[in-house]
């Protein structure tokens, strides 16, 4: 079987994956060969016996930068085993921001090359040449690229048909109709002197899914007053 | 030597630990002792033979709902071991959004509790009965919150004294400041024809830091018109 998405991963660190994607259903379908990952040292590309990848930044100032020709290279090997719509991203914090609709993208690709940075960056030169882009996992500094791929790919490889199982659905609520997800309840009915909402216990299927919709509006409206002004104003445009 | 930052994890995967924060300097840290890291199984808080820790929603619908009583004792036993300053977490997209200033909060309070979800979600009555607050790593679905908690304990221990080596320096410039980083450049002077800016193998430190402020600004205002926004309002309240 061709799997179905495909992650590269360019790294100083190979060791530390798959990580998380290698148990639970993502590992099980890594095993299976629905979709694959495959990583390049970028040490590999280095060619001095030291194996170094990165110097002092021009201009002065803290930290190592990677240079240009090395990664330049590793790049290049990349892409050459790449299909051409495959997205070609560094991971950055001055990058936009990985949501669900650049999940959607990337699996719809059938496959990525991430860029994992360490050190102070990379050499600017590098990610115009190639055109790369840049994506963010959000406004905090991490040690490196590594850990924000694992999570973005966490994010598309659950959308694989296959991977999820029946037990783990698709819950796509949170984003997928613009609101965020309703509270959930199981049993025991009563726990602690609380109870189960009792619409949720009543068995009318048209009140308890006015309920959830009416707590997703609410909780949006109060959390996420960014989400919210998009959804009032798409129900607005779907009425007119 | 005791750890300057502890986080309990509350998972059904606790073998996904520390997963990258194992290698690098995170791990050596680790290793060291600077930080520690413990797992809580929730599964072993189970009373039933399968140890089982879920059941349907209530009101029907797809997927299995984490059970309150048995998360609530796994909560009980992890805080019974935390300092009562450390936050209390569930990772969830409905969240308010981690960010740098989060990942400050948590270092600077020694120690986090975090609550790894899988399933559909959990019993909405113990995150309102332990006053659990939710955490989100952006709009996008986990298939857990383990990739979301190894994300953002990454950025928490670099911030850790001694935790980066002099090579791998603190560079907060992109959030530090509100804007995002200038681009870097290295070593070789030319590549495939691009050379590096002038000004930066000029030697005049006021211009390279000048020239370095106008691409953050330029970045920044092009990229992310919310933080130019800040930005721009802060500049000019310390004005007046």
């Amino acid at each position: 079987m061709n799997p179905m998405f495909t992650a590269q991963l360019l790294t100083l660190y190979p060791d530390m994956f798959p990580g998380t994607l290698g148990q639970s259903l993502a590992g099980k379908g890594l095993d299976e060969g629905k979709w694959a990952l495959k990583t390049l040292d970028i040490r590999d590309f280095s060619s001095d016996k030291h194996r170094s990848v990165d110097d002092t930044p021009a201009g002065g100032g803290p930290g190592m930068v990677l240079r240009a020709d090395i990664l330049g290279m590793a790049i290049d090997a990349a892409r050459a085993e790449a299909a051409p719509q495959w997205p070609l991203l560094y991971l950055s914090p001055r990058g936009r921001r990985f949501d669900q609709n650049e999940a959607v993208r990337w699996k719809d690709a059938g496959g990525v090359t991430l860029i994992c940075g360490r050190f102070e960056g990379v050499d600017q030169r590098v990610l115009e040449a190639r055109g790369v882009e840049e994506i963010s996992l959000g406004d905090f500094i991490l040690s490196g690229g590594e850990p924000a791929a694992i999570a973005m790919l966490d994010a598309v490889v659950r959308l694989l048909p296959g991977v999820m199982g029946a037990a783990e659905t698709l819950h796509e609520e949170s984003f997928e109709c613009g609101l965020l997800e309703y509270p959930h309840y199981t049993r025991p009915v009563v726990w602690e002197g609380r109870e189960i909402p009792e619409v949720l216990t009543s068995g009318h299927h048209k009140k308890i899914a006015e309920w959830r919709r009416q707590q997703s509006e609410e909780l949006t409206r109060l959390r996420r007053p960014d989400l919210w002004s998009s959804y009032v104003r798409g129900k607005k445009e779907a009425k007119d």
